[in-house]
C-alpha cells in the first residue's frame, strides 16, 4: 500500500497525496475505521515532508473523509461506496435525427486522416507562428489590472460593453450606418449563425446562397432544416441573372452571402455586383445574412464597402463576422450587427443557450484591439500571407492542370481541375504521397463540385507550399495523364 | 473640417487619425479626388507629430482609400458611397415562436429593475472581491509561456486535452468509475444542458425533475419542447414515493436532479435517498442528468457521493458541472461526463454549434487547477461564504416569519413565507425600500411557489445581509401583520 503513489511535477504534493488517499477511500480500498499511517511514518515512507502529510490529512478531515482520535491517530470515515445495479443504456437509440445528421456532416470526424509529417492544405486557420503572444499578454495584464474582478465574473448576454462599442465604431468607420442597429457578441461566427437560423420563422423554409459556400454554414442550414438553393459564382461574384430569376420564382426566408474572400472560391464580389444585389433585395424584401469573412485580409485593390454598408439606413442586412481567421481563433469571439429589434430577440436566445461569451476573452480582445496591436499585427500578417498567396498562385499555374482557379486574396485558393478529375479520388492518391487538401464537393449545395478542391496555405511554409503543389501536380500527371 | 478630431487616451494616435479620415471618406464627407492637407499642415493643425500623419496616410493609401501624386500631395480615391433604397423589415414577424418564448422566459429582461445602491439578494454568482486575480494572472502567464501559440489557435470540439484529463481524474477521485465514460467541455453548464436537450429523441417528450428546480434548466426544458413533471422536495431530497409513482405511471425521456445544494432550495439529498433514486432508475432504465452544482461548496458534514459515482459502471447518468459558481463565471467553462458513445454524438453537435469552447479559457483554467490555486482559493471562499451563510440563517430566523427555510450550504437560502404571503407582491414593496430578491415562483414547474423566495447572499457584505433581511422582515410586518 502507498507504494504506487507517484509525484507529478508542477502540482503541490499535499494535493497529490490528498487526492491519492481520497481516491482510495471513495473506491473502498481504504475502509471505514481503518487506521492511516502516522504523519511521521507516511512522510518517511513516501520521502515527503511531514508538513505535506499534515496538510493533506487536515484537508481530508475537513472534507469528512477521515477523523482524528486524539493520541491514537487518523482513521477512515464512513464513505458510501454502494454502486447501483449495472445497466447499459443504448445511447444511439436516445439521440435524435438532428444529432445523427450533425455526426454525419462532421467533416473533422470523416475527412481523410493525416499526420503532422504530411503537408496539409486543409486548414484556413491563421499561422500560429505569426501570433503576437507578447502583446496579447500585455493586453491581458493591462485589462486585468483595470478590472480583473469584473472580467472574471458574470457579464451580459449581449456582450462586453467596451467591445460592443469598439465594434460599432469599427463598423461605422467602414461606412456602416449603425443607427437603429445593435451588436450581439457570440462564440465565433458559428454560434452567431446558429442562433440566427434557429430563431428564424420558416415561411418558405428555403435559403438562397452562393454555390459553393462555406461548409459550416451549409451544415447549419441543413441542421436547422432549411432547403438550400445555390447560385453559381462568376469571377466577380454571384451570377446576378440567376439570382434575379430565383427571387422572381420562389419565396426565400433569407439569403446568405460572403462577398469578401468568398469561402471556398476566394472570389471578391465587385462593387457593381454588390449594388445590384442590394437593389434586388430591396425590391424583394428578403433579408440578407452577410458573412464578413476575412474582409480585413485584402492584399491589394481599392476599398470595397460591405453589403451592410450599402444598406445604409435599411435594416435588411444581418452582418456576422469575427477576427478568428486573422487573430486568435482559440478565443471564439464573433459578432452580429443587425437591426436593434432583431438583436433584442437574439439576445434572449443567446442567454438561454450559453448565458454569454467569455468575458475574459472579450475583454482581452478589446484591449488588444484598442491598444493598436491589431493594426500592427495585421500589417505583418498581410505581408506574410500575401507572399504565401502569390507563391501558391505561381505554383498552381506551374504544376496543376486546372480549368479554373479563383482566389483574390485571403488564405486559400479554389481550383477546378481539367478533364473532370474527381478530387476525392485524387485526394486518396495524394494522401499516399503525404499531401492532403479539401475536396470541393463538401462546399456545394447540390452534390456538384466533384472536380474542385480548396487549397489553404496559411499554415504552410513556402517550401511546403511548393513541394505540396508539385506532388499534387505530379499525382495528376501520373494517374490522369499530362 | 478636422476640428472635430479628438484624441482618446490609450490608443495610438495614428490609428485614431486614420480611422477619422477613413470614416469621412466612407461617409462621403471627403470626396473623390479631394486634396488632403499636407502632412505638415495637418500635424500643425491637430498638434500631433508629422510622423503620425505620415503613418496614417501610408495606411490609408495601402487600404486604397487615398492616392499620392508625386509633388502634388494626397488625394481621396474613388470610394463607393451608394446606398440602396431604404427598406424596413418587420423583424418581429421574422422570428419564430421559440424565440418569443426565449424572450418571454428571459428573467434578466423582465425581473424587477434595481440599481447598485440597493441590496440585492438575486445573485448566486461568486463574490468578485474574493477573486484570486494574482494567481489567475500567474496561471495565464505560465500557460502562455508553455504553449501560447497553440492556446490561441483552433482547438478541438471535445475540449482542451489537459483539461479533459484533469477533469476525468477529478471525477475519479470523487469515486466515479470513468471507464467507458468521456468528457465534453462546454460553454458553461447552460450550453451543456442545451446541447443534451437538443440532441435527445423525444419519445414521451416528458422530463421528470425536482420542484422547484433551477430556472435556466426549466427554461431550456420549455424551449426544447419538453413537458415537465416536478416532484416536491423533502428536507433530505426529492419525495421518493412520488418519484416512484411517476415512473410507474408515465414514460419519461429522462430525469434531471440537483442532489447537492439544490437550486433554489439549497437542500442536499441524503446518501440514503441517492441510493433509492439510483435503484429506481436502474429498474426503469430512464437516464438521469445530474447537475453537480456547487458540490464543492460543502461547509460541513460527511462526504457525499454524486449520483454519477453511485452509478458505478452503469452508463445511465449524464453528469454536468462547472466551477463557475465558485471560481470565475466570466470564463464560461463547464463539462459533461457521460457514456463514451453519447459524448461522441454530443461532440458533433458542439462542433456544429460553437466549434469549441475558448482554448484560452480552458488552458488557463487547467493551469490554475493544476497549480493548486483552486484548492487554496476554495478554502478561503468556503470560510467567507460559510460565515455569510450562518449570518443569513440567523437573520432570517430573527426577522422573517417563515413556514419553512431550507439551505444546507452553498450561496443561497430558500424561504416559504407564512400566511401565503405572495412573494412577488412583497418584492414590489421591498424594492421601494431598496431590497430585491428572486420570487420563488420562477423556479416552479407548475405555477406554484407564489409564497416562496430565494435569498442569494454571496455578493453582499455582512452588514448588507443583516440590513436587507431586516427590511424584508419589517416590510412583512408592516403590510401583513406581525
Amino acid at each position: 500500500m502507498f507504494n504506487d503513489f507517484q509525484i507529478t511535477e508542477g502540482r503541490p504534493v499535499y494535493i497529490q497525496l490528498k487526492e491519492y488517499l481520497k481516491r482510495m477511500i471513495t473506491n473502498g480500498h481504504l475502509i471505514e475505521h481503518q487506521k492511516l499511517p502516522s504523519t511521521r511514518e507516511l512522510s518517511s515512507l513516501l520521502s515527503i515532508s511531514r508538513n505535506t502529510v499534515l496538510t493533506a490529512y487536515a484537508d481530508l478531515e475537513q472534507e469528512g473523509l477521515i477523523y482524528a482520535v486524539k493520541g491514537k491517530g487518523n482513521f477512515v470515515s464512513h464513505v458510501e461506496t454502494f454502486k447501483s445495479p449495472s445497466i447499459q443504456l443504448n445511447w444511439s437509440e436516445k439521440v435524435n435525427e438532428k444529432t445523427f445528421l450533425a455526426e454525419e456532416l462532421d467533416l473533422m470526424k470523416h475527412r481523410v486522416r493525416w499526420n503532422k509529417e504530411m503537408i496539409s492544405f486543409t486548414s484556413i486557420a491563421p499561422d500560429e507562428k505569426l501570433f503576437d503572444v507578447e502583446n496579447f499578454k500585455r493586453a491581458f495584464l493591462n485589462r486585468l489590472s483595470i478590472e480583473g474582478d469584473i472580467v472574471l465574473n458574470y457579464g451580459y448576454a449581449k456582450g462586453y460593453k467596451p467591445l460592443i462599442d469598439y465594434l460599432l465604431h469599427y463598423m461605422e468607420i467602414k461606412g456602416v450606418d449603425t443607427r437603429n442597429k445593435d451588436i450581439l457578441i457570440t462564440n465565433g461566427f458559428t454560434e452567431g449563425m446558429d442562433i440566427i437560423l434557429s430563431s428564424f420563422n420558416k415561411k418558405s423554409g428555403r435559403v438562397l446562397c452562393e454555390n459553393p459556400t462555406n461548409d459550416s454554414a451549409l451544415k447549419l442550414f441543413r441542421l436547422n432544416g432549411f432547403e438550400i438553393d445555390g447560385i453559381d459564382m462568376e469571377d466577380d461574384g454571384i451570377n446576378v441573372q440567376k439570382l434575379k430569376s430565383c427571387l422572381a420564382n420562389k419565396e426565400y426566408d433569407f439569403a446568405y452571402f460572403i462577398p469578401s474572400y468568398h469561402n471556398p472560391t476566394g472570389i471578391v464580389t465587385s462593387s457593381q455586383k454588390r449594388k445590384e444585389i442590394m437593389d434586388l433585395f430591396s425590391d424583394y424584401q428578403v433579408p440578407i445574412i452577410e458573412n464578413g469573412f476575412n474582409e480585413e485580409l485584402r492584399y491589394s485593390g481599392s476599398h470595397l464597402a460591405s453589403l451592410a454598408s450599402f444598406a445604409g439606413q435599411s435594416n435588411n442586412v444581418i452582418y456576422i463576422s469575427s477576427f478568428s481567421k486573422i487573430l486568435f481563433p482559440g478565443l471564439r469571439i464573433g459578432w452580429i450587427l443587425a437591426d436593434k429589434e432583431l438583436i433584442y430577440y437574439l439576445e434572449s436566445m443567446k442567454r438561454a443557450r450559453t448565458i454569454h461569451t467569455s468575458t475574459l476573452d472579450q475583454a482581452v480582445l478589446y484591449q488588444y484591439l484598442n491598444d493598436g496591436y491589431f493594426e500592427k499585427y495585421l500589417k505583418k500578417a498581410k505581408s506574410v500571407y500575401k507572399k504565401k498567396y502569390e507563391l501558391t498562385v505561381q505554383a498552381c499555374k506551374k504544376y496543376i492542370p486546372y480549368k479554373r482557379m479563383t482566389g483574390d486574396g485571403g488564405l486559400h485558393l479554389f481550383i477546378e481541375l481539367v478533364n473532370h478529375i474527381d478530387s476525392r479520388e485524387l485526394l486518396k492518391k495524394c494522401t499516399e504521397r503525404g499531401v492532403v487538401f479539401l475536396p470541393g464537393n463538401v462546399f456545394h449545395t447540390d452534390n456538384s463540385g466533384n472536380h474542385t478542391l480548396r487549397l489553404g496555405f496559411s499554415r504552410l511554409s513556402e517550401k511546403e507550399i511548393i513541394q505540396g503543389i508539385q506532388i499534387i501536380g505530379d499525382t495528376i500527371k501520373n494517374h490522369y495523364g499530362g
